[in-house]
């Protein structure tokens, strides 16, 4: 690569680089490392690739990306245009300051990066970019793609004046949503990729390469492993004591009662106290839903952020009038929570949730019902709960279409308040299906060799069905795709695609059948540099345009949530939940890793400073099992020889009593054990004392310079 | 007054200000307003009053406060040494400064006031510190006195070898608290407080005029009757459910236990939001542990603080060994929680529960066994309950002492945190002996008529009795005082400081006798200037040292509390207390404003963000109140009609549900509810993210000079 460090250092330094940020490919003829790979649909008109090109060559200042673009050269094979994103060095220094990415100085201080103390960053020799990872330039590119927003002139995409944007509205996410763009995804770095794995999943017993894996995959992935970590480490106290359970002492249901609640709380307070370390650490503690950059999908008016001064996608201001009359600091506000959510989503969750519960409910009717007609088949007994099992399926399939509608619909600014929503959401849904049956076999039914026999169930064979089948069938069947399927599936992907979104693009392509011809006139007409056919990234994005995209953390918070469930609820009769959670959670440690790694597309990365709704999620299953463990200690037969001498009364009173005095006990942890480690509050304290002093001084030397 | 205003603007428009800010006295023969005053002991040594002194007049650099001082004139029949402080107007600016002192500037717009913006903050004609209000300026002075520090080489205090300094021990505080300082209190402004006055407690129908009372007080009383006035209308509601029950439905007994739930959690977080209103109006908002200033007894050696970069009292390097070893960071780190709290106060704090428990068990068994005897006395049956009373005075006595004692051993470096500890020892053991005899009968004795009767009782007579004892008394005896027995509690009270402090000071004055000579050498030996004779402050002074200091916010809380309290702990079975206590906060507005106004010396103001320790106290109460109302529900005879035809079993386990209920009511809404309102968090955001902004340019601009 040619990129010379001394001249961009140079160009940073003096108050015009920004007149020499103009797009480099045409003065130097390789192309920087792929970024992120743009797979334009076959059918796409020429015009519009044209379009959507010329604003990602664009001038930042134009609305632009500023990004170098090179598409693949013309195959046979090859129906979609490929098309390779890069970006110059200059713009990712210059996006890097916008984005307030801290990198660590000279001096070793983690501070906001700064063009134009560039030198000060530059820790070792080696090209200028490399003062970012992987993760944090991908995040920029991603950042630059993402903000190509449609201005007020542009209110319909060329080529298809039926298909209108609204204002501010991103672009590329727009021709996603239309199937115009049929996927956009980041290149893996195999290098990177494979010396990442040799420490991390074929390392067993080996601690995880946290750093690294924050530098390739970015916070958000890394955020769920150190949780991932740490949980399963918290779970070897339990594990210690179930063993000594079922070794030595044939009853504890009192002490696992009060344990498991103690164990809960502590692991998910020192939790929080880890992650803001974490967060802090990379720079994202600071992150709010007021100063974050917006989501892609955020829908409003472009106009100049009275937070930040920049030009973002504003709330219509009707929507906050009321507000905006009586405070005139705040003209422009962002509406914090919209009635979509008290008055729309809520109910529909509450309804829908009712409506798992009955089906549940109805199944198990069903099933005693089978049980106690003599004549019947003997296999008739699974028909109920395997007509539960799949509607379960059917049921989680559209309800999470509909959480995904709402909370969409719901306008979220940010994509972390976003992920918050639809996981609240989805969590509240997920809680009846996997939970409810268990509460009917202690609660209603008050078996309780029953309730220990199905948490044994799930928590060995279902937790091995699910590894099994998230890693090694997605790599079985990849293995064999790769060999035989390739194209088909290929093909079948983009077809699926279109007829998802057939009510957008009926109109396409009147021409219909001479596709072929398209294709040459996109690959010949197009003025877009080509890259090298040698190049060994043609091949590359070839084959990971095949793989499934990651689709975020939230399956794996989600096993880990029900896991957690089963090892809580119901630690009084099943101590030993917490062996079978290490078990496989050791194993889920590196099925995961090598899912991401080996399966899936590399995960675009996103910053984030905690783990969102889950954190909430968890402790509200921690209080929840308060309760249950209290009532399992209530109708437990085996307590008999310590309630002898009291009446069944008296007894429910003792373990209210117990109830209250655990809820009081963690609410006392949650005041004492404060949310931040004492080194994090005084290195913010710092800064927050330090940027007001800053913001003094430079009002105060603006103020001189007026004189 | 000579102090012109063209010529400070411009002191402070050059870079050589600092230079310029000797203390002014020799040039103006005009005194300015005093701010505090302060009485020495009459037998202080006359070196040690001259040493104090000149800290006083010192310069700020090398450690005095460089503010101004007169004394009063000779005078036969005032033993003590009266003098008065008043600071310079540029000392008012520099420290406003340093306080991060919010104003409005002439665009409206409130930020941190600069010196060297002064221009930009004269929004009327008239004398430089007039910007200031009476409030800040106090503080301002009150802020350089107690940080008047021993420096490393000022072992002991001139004059008492004996009496020994620590490393940043505030002078002022020693020697308050050896009684060589009688007593440091500030003037009343007349002419304002008459004024404040006429628009507050003589106005028994207007709103309180909250304004004056923050610019008059400070924030901290100010805050007080804030809530005040919010809780007060926050009653309203309760009320009139209350009237509603008492005219028209005999029994809504569930009724008031669900809504009182909802109506006291609803009423907390409502003033959690708008409490940070008015934190954010007043710019206290960000204050934190942090970074707020040390309280003058914090004991840490003098060391350059390693977030505000201030010369400041530190912690002890060897509390916070183990952490700075880890986080080079923060060498010298703020240890949060000291051992002490844990390991000695907590348990000390239980300790005397138990034992105020256990004596309000005792008398209640005496009460009865007394009412058992048949031979006894009519009057009998008040011994004990009489006995419990005088006991539950002297031990609220002790448990003071002891709570003050052990907090200041705590050594919390703010005031805030300071109080929130304080408070929250004193509320615990108040809540036993104030509530547990209620709960006896409620729960105990099941008398839901006696406990109709107390509570009735408490919230009628007991509050009626406090406001009386509070305001009208101490007036009318202040009146009395006045005319006949001034210089006799003068003598008192300078007398019962000194016995306390005889320790301490009991090698102090050999001579024994001749008092008298030693204070014509006081008189006349120092170097003092002298008020004018004829100067009104003279005679004021004197009268207002005579006066009670006003001991903080503390006790006009705790009133508030108890009948919060009485208010929802047992609102199912009285709603009319919601009545009464609106009845009472009608008239403890105006008794606390004539109280404040003109009972007490003008307090100390104190700049707060929120009501500490109460709000978590309120809270608590809250929560209790859920199973108290439950309880109530259970063993209420009234709801027979209701529960006809569940077994008591099934009815009890309604009522657990009803109370599961409540407390997961109480969860969503604390979290639905956000604890600032949009408007400040936008607000807040915005300077944040300015602040940001300001670091990185200035360190860019720091770079660019270097280059």
């Amino acid at each position: 690569m040619a990129y010379v460090r001394p001249s961009h250092a140079k160009n940073h330094d003096t108050s015009s680089s920004k007149q020499s940020t103009l797009p480099e490919h045409n003065r130097s003829t390789g192309f920087p490392p792929t970024q992120i790979v743009i797979q334009f649909a076959a059918d796409i008109k020429p015009l519009t690739i044209k379009w959507v090109l010329q604003k990602i060559r664009g001038l930042r200042r134009e609305g632009g990306a500023e990004c170098l673009v090179r598409r693949h050269p013309f195959s046979e094979n090859e129906a979609e245009l490929f098309v390779h994103v890069a970006a110059t060095c200059n713009l990712l220094l210059e996006v890097a300051e916008e984005l307030e990415i801290r990198k660590r100085d000279k001096r070793g201080i983690l501070r906001h990066f700064v063009v134009k103390e560039l030198e000060e960053f530059l820790l070792y020799d080696g090209p200028v970019e490399d003062i970012f990872t992987s993760a944090e330039k991908q995040s920029i590119v991603r950042y630059e793609l993402e903000n190509i927003r449609a201005l007020a002139e542009e209110s319909y995409l060329p080529g298809y004046p039926h298909l209108k944007f609204y204002e501010g509205q991103s672009i590329i996410s727009a021709l996603l949503h239309w199937g115009l763009i049929v996927q956009v995804f980041p290149l893996h770095d195999e290098e990177n990729v494979r010396k990442l794995g040799t420490q991390w999943y074929l390392a067993p017993f080996g601690h995880q390469p946290f750093n690294e894996i924050k530098l390739y995959f970015g916070e958000s992935v890394a955020l769920y492993f150190h949780f991932l970590g740490f949980y399963t480490t918290a779970l070897v106290l339990p594990m210690v004591f179930g063993f000594y359970q079922l070794l030595l002492s044939p009853e504890m249901l009192a002490f696992f009662c009060v344990f498991n609640v103690l164990w809960a709380t502590g692991f998910l307070e020192m939790w929080r106290r880890k992650c803001s370390e974490l967060a802090y650490q990379w720079g994202t503690i600071s992150l709010t839903s007021l100063d974050d950059e917006p989501r892609p999908n955020f829908q409003g008016q472009m106009a100049i952020d009275h937070i930040t001064g920049r030009f973002q996608p504003q709330y219509p201001r009707w929507k906050t009038n009321a507000k905006g009359v009586e405070y005139p600091d705040s003209s422009l506000s962002r509406s914090e929570v919209s009635w979509q959510m008290y008055c729309v989503s809520f109910p529909l969750v509450i309804l829908c949730m009712c409506g798992a519960f009955i089906v549940m409910l109805v199944s198990f009717w069903c099933e005693e019902s089978v049980r106690y007609m003599n004549h019947s088949h003997p296999l008739a007994i699974y028909v109920p709960s395997t007509i539960y099992a799949a509607l379960v399926y059917i049921m989680n399939k559209y309800y999470r279409t509909l959480a995904n509608f709402l909370t969409e619909w719901e306008n979220h600014r940010t994509q972390a308040q976003f992920d918050r929503h639809r996981v609240t959401k989805l969590v509240l849904f997920e809680f009846v299906n996997n939970f409810m049956s268990l509460f009917y076999v202690a609660f209603y039914m008050k078996d309780l060799e029953l309730l220990r026999t199905q948490l044994a169930t799930m928590l060995i064979i279902f937790q091995a069905i699910n590894n099994v089948q998230e890693s090694i069938l997605p790599f079985a069947f990849r293995c064999y795709w790769l060999k035989f399927g390739n194209l088909v599936k290929f093909k079948r992907k983009q077809k699926l695609k279109r007829s998802v979104h057939e009510d957008y693009v009926n109109l396409l392509n009147p021409k219909g059948g001479d596709e072929g011809n398209e294709d040459l006139d996109i690959h010949i007409n197009l003025d877009i540099p080509e890259l090298e056919p040698e190049d060994s990234r043609i091949d590359q994005a070839r084959r990971e345009s095949s793989m499934d995209p990651y689709e975020g953390t939230y399956d794996d918070y989600l096993e880990l949530f029900i896991q957690f469930g089963y090892v809580t609820l119901f630690a009084a009769v099943y101590p030993m939940a917490a062996f079978w959670a290490v078990v496989n959670n050791l194993f889920e440690i590196r099925s995961d890793a090598f899912k991401l790694c080996r399966i899936y597309q590399r995960p675009l990365s996103r910053r984030v400073k905690d783990i969102g709704a889950w954190q909430r999620a968890f402790e509200v299953l921690c209080t929840i099992s308060v309760m249950t463990n209290c009532a399992l200690l209530y109708i437990s037969p085996s307590m008999s020889n310590w309630r002898s001498s009291l009446s069944s009364f008296e007894w429910c009173l003792v373990c209210i009593g117990l109830e209250h005095l655990l809820f009081a006990i963690r609410q006392v942890m949650s005041l004492v054990i404060p949310d931040k480690p004492q080194w994090v509050r005084e290195a913010l304290a710092k800064f927050n004392f330090q940027s007001r002093q800053a913001l003094k001084n430079q009002r105060r030397s603006t103020s001189i310079k007026e004189q």
